[in-house]
């Protein structure tokens, strides 16, 4: 049968109406708009269109929470029972979230009357969603930025990759990278730290208006440091002004920061077959849902679905939990430096320290700074969470030997990594290379791709499927590659200092 | 006009209950489903819920056989005039698949009573599906798993890749490939070997159950090695448990194992004018209808519009006829060791032998192992097939011109390929490499991109007019490019030589 | 709730009849066709279906210029608001394009007694469009193939990548590159020079035809030179034969040609938020409306919202006005030989010379050509206008801080340009290289990679908030570990050389 994309139109044009009227209402005050929002409205309609519009199509714009509450539990989005007036009873519009715990908020600014915060933080959100923003800040992406700027070896790698260089003659010298280099590179996933410089005067069409002077700004980074103190941006996944949950249940929210070379889980998962059913069938999946019930409303999973979606069975029984701490239901990292190895225990990842006092989870060797990682149990236990989801739809020993499988890849990855470091070793025992910055010369940088991009693409392309980076795209053949070009690089310099 | 997708909710409010309702009746009994298939439902749709819902999605849960070969012979599916009873007058449901041919099966079991057999193979298809079978097991798919395992160069290539290496001094040695890297390398796509080690008890909330132990599993590779002896996949392209023609007829599927960089098939349709309006207009194409009709259905060609689908003008003509050969119309091979080559008479490419005795399709040097490849009237029959499809929206002059054009290119990347050669058999003649493994040793690994990733990448944006594989992205610029650097290398290494 | 893509299908059913029945009509006379598109149709309805289904489809099939020009101003797809009959009153169908200007055709021809241009143009797309034609005309676009082969650096450029390539001992020697693999790479996308050869025999379905033969055809490169004498080919955007507004806007159209390595603006744009929001939310967005209503009929821009549509507020205000110079809203040029700069003055870019005396708008030091660049009044005018878009959905801060990253970041790639120049420099005074062609050597071709791929990346990735193009895709991880290449290689050259 010819299916219906081409004829909906016909039915449009007669919901055109209805819709069109619905949205007009909804400006006006078909549901509950606290003044304060409505004034927003009032200018920013015209102002910055773009926003209201999108805001219009979010579920904030629809629902009070005191109506969100009142849904059976599964359904609900909301996991506060009793926001404070006026937040409860008024949709959450513009004032709800740029209104909240002005005092704390640097960024707060008198905007024509009102007391206005530029940027909304997951302090704000907390006051619906508590218990996410609580899941959230126990996880690793909430300390993204101190993960890396606290961590003296990640911080000499930022260093080494976006410092300026200068040539004379043949040697050429590293100035530290700039506010604006990191802001772009690592902090445009990590997060920036915004930060108020003062205030300025913008000239508008209503007039000079005087804002906040932010310094990193724009930035959307999931370990954000807000100018009222708290971590992260919810923002980051939920992009402003829908929210919409549509969105951060796609996989091409997280393909913004997971992606190759370094980490290369969006184009695993593209080329799986996961993803390859997601791309065909995108448009029968129901992405709205909670809530998300497998095979019903999907019948294949993304990012979300495995990692941190609340799934049930079509009869509304609970396959997992939704949880905001990306890492809940991950038992091993397969990413970072140099090995795989457990779970840390803790989101804030600088504080620990390995057996060669290096503030990472594994030795250059690949020993594993145990005290700092979940234990066996731990990784049990959140094995068999994801499995919950795995097995609904396919058999246990599927599920199983998948994960076999995964654990002997690592194993391996690791091993190669491991033949590429005791190289590298040599190479700093004889000269070639100076490990006072492990990350700068030729040969190190080379032992960097074996690591940092080949060890993990296999590792990812085990992990969900992707052939072609576990072959290659950046897997086995140039894990293989490049560690002869390694050892090929070694004995040539090595015959040449001789 | 304002488009209809945001609008088509309203009507969905109202299809929903019909839906749903229809949705009941199907596990239950609208169509008649088989005592056997509704024990397994009865189960399985709380323990594996997404299978059984995405059953209910198939076609095979909406027709039973007997109706489905009383269609008019052009919007058939199905190829068996009369499959047997009691298949044939149900829907094709869990037993229907897994519960055939039990005895041929190694993985057959009992299963609280049934036997079971844990891998449906194209065996099991044939009994509806027999032309299908028939035409994929003459083809190079079904062969892929010997294709690459039985011909001593490719195993030789698969070993040095995949091999793990330790490292001593500055000496590397390889192990053999464990089956587990190859099995999430090559033979991901190629196809594993499935055998039957013995069984296993799993714990399950039904209590204990006897399981086959299966090696190399799960595996959907085009020439997997079934348990029943069989050859090849079909959930490879229609994955389970949907069977989608919608989703084998989208390109993502084809782009699990056929992508850049050795096999760009998939990048360059992406970046080409076909697959730019396949991504923008792919909402209005129809993907489920049989047959396939021109300009009607889709108004760009796919993977499998082009390789084998049954396609026909709106007027119901045949413009060409479905083959799941995939090579039947094509003439030329433009993948593959080394150069291009007419097509392979037989889908088991490891009884080549060339006049270097080695099992390829040409010599280092380019020269045809004609003997074993198809000659100019077939090849000239199967260009005017594929030429079929292109002249329904293209005029004759277009159509030929595309492919003199690639005729040249595939010559030009030949002797770019040559070149190469020829810098490689200097390496080896001034043993600055070792013939003995031809794979291992970085100047080889040079000369292997240059045939394996560049030729091919420039061949395939030739076929399907994808500017930039052409050009930058593995094209020209890195012909030139590794050409130069294999020069580079032979002139330093023979220097320091002397 | 739940979506209703599965369910349209029911209301399908029923619209099938209607548009059936419609898609008659408009093949018959619903609508008028001239007497010589009918004969048009009536052969090439069975002889190439694709096409008249496809334009069956366009807006062209649906309505006369005599209707459309009377559409108030912001709703028009036509500028001339007088075409001259017998275009005027009829559906603009096969002769009203084909038909055009037959005697300035070379590639006309008598086709069964009608006079019909193989190669539709600008030219003849002028007769209802000339302000987009004249837009067109003045932009880089329309120059593609000049700015190229009338360049001596870019044209040694390309004929340094796409010569053949022999090889004799460790000497490889260059022959001038075919015009079949310029046409398959550069000009695949730049435009091919189509002449008329003289004419050939078709043997078709209604015996033999008489057509043109034409050189490089098949091509719908931006700057094609059109056997009329025109520049360009609005196909290239406007796919044939639908010319599908809804194509052109979305991003899929322009990255068949801007896509990395050396052009990531696709790429970018993937990776980014605005990318993001565009993949998961593509099926609301309202694709075909005319004008562009932000916040309503999208929500997240493409390529043409920002570079080149008409955008208004829902209200109806204009935000910018459409140009079809795609640089009219272009203040830097991020993209070309070495370093970064103002846009060009003339689409003509062949015309420029530097203080080197080189037609590039910078020396290889990086110092500008100003007079044939934009002055900072009119960079700030056009900043302005791209700054409009921004504004519809963000602050002001927001946009300005921006831009304000980008200049730095901009100057900061150019400075690592810069610094892998003063290398190459030394290169070629130590005689390690030869300047001659600066394009072919080794060390030449890493020089290549600093500019062209790597940042060209970082910049774009700037522009349009794609953070791993700034760092491990092409950024700055391979702007650092490019420079420690070429200084490697500078140095363990000259000690050689001593």
């Amino acid at each position: 049968m010819r299916p219906a994309h081409s004829f909906v139109v016909i039915v449009a044009a007669l919901s055109l109406l209805t819709c069109a009227t619905w949205s007009q209402d909804k400006t006006a005050t078909a549901l509950p708009v606290s003044p304060e929002t409505q004034s927003c409205l009032d200018c920013h309609k015209s102002v910055t269109p773009g926003i209201v519009e999108d805001w219009l199509t979010s579920l904030h714009a629809k629902i009070s929470p005191a109506v969100a509450i009142k849904k059976p539990v599964l359904q609900r989005r909301i996991s506060n029972e009793a926001p404070p007036e006026p937040v409860l009873s008024n949709v959450v519009g513009c004032y709800e979230c740029h209104g909240q715990n002005p005092t704390k908020h640097k960024d707060n600014f008198d905007h024509f009357g009102y007391k206005i915060n530029v940027v909304v933080s997951p302090q704000d959100c907390r006051i619906c969603h508590p218990l996410e923003v609580q899941q959230y800040s126990e996880g690793k992406k909430a300390h993204a930025v101190g993960n890396l700027s606290d961590n003296s070896v990640y911080h000499l790698l930022v260093e080494t990759i976006d410092g300026m260089k200068t040539v004379k003659g043949t040697t050429v010298t590293r100035a530290p990278a700039t506010e604006n280099t990191k802001h772009e590179t690592c902090y445009a996933c990590h997060g920036t730290a915004i930060e108020v410089k003062g205030s300025k005067t913008l000239a508008t069409s209503l007039g000079d208006i005087e804002v906040p002077d932010l310094t990193q700004w724009p930035n959307q980074g999931v370990g954000r440091f807000n100018p009222d103190g708290s971590l992260g941006s919810c923002t980051a996944c939920h992009p402003r002004h829908s929210f919409s949950i549509e969105i951060a249940r796609k996989p091409f929210t997280c393909s913004q920061c997971h992606l190759k070379p370094d980490l290369p889980a969006w184009d695993v998962y593209r080329e799986s077959k996961h993803g390859n059913i997601m791309m065909s069938k995108e448009h029968e999946q129901i992405w709205n849902s909670v809530p998300w019930k497998v095979g019903q409303d999907f019948r294949t999973p993304t990012c979300a679905t495995c990692h941190n979606s609340l799934v049930t069975t079509p009869e509304g029984e609970v396959v997992v939990q939704r949880n905001h701490d990306f890492g809940s239901r991950l038992w091993v990292r397969i990413f970072g430096l140099i090995a795989s190895h457990p779970q840390p225990k803790s989101g804030n990842t600088s504080i620990i320290k390995n057996q060669d006092g290096l503030p990472l989870p594994t030795t250059f060797m690949g020993l594993a700074a145990s005290g700092f990682l979940i234990g066996a149990d731990e990784q049990a236990r959140r094995q068999e969470e994801m499995k919950k989801v795995c097995r609904s739809c396919h058999g246990s020993s599927w599920a199983d030997l998948h994960f076999v499988k995964l654990a002997r890849t690592n194993a391996e990855a690791d091993s190669m990594v491991l033949a590429a470091t005791k190289l590298m070793v040599q190479g700093w025992e004889k000269k070639l290379a100076d490990k006072t910055n492990p990350f700068d010369e030729m040969l190190e940088q080379k032992w960097i791709k074996q690591w940092l991009f080949y060890a993990n693409s296999v590792r990812y392309a085990s992990a969900m499927a992707g052939p072609d980076y576990a072959t290659f795209e950046y897997g086995w053949w140039d894990l293989t590659r490049n560690l002869e070009e390694m050892r090929d690089h070694l004995e040539r310099y090595s015959a040449k200092k001789k």
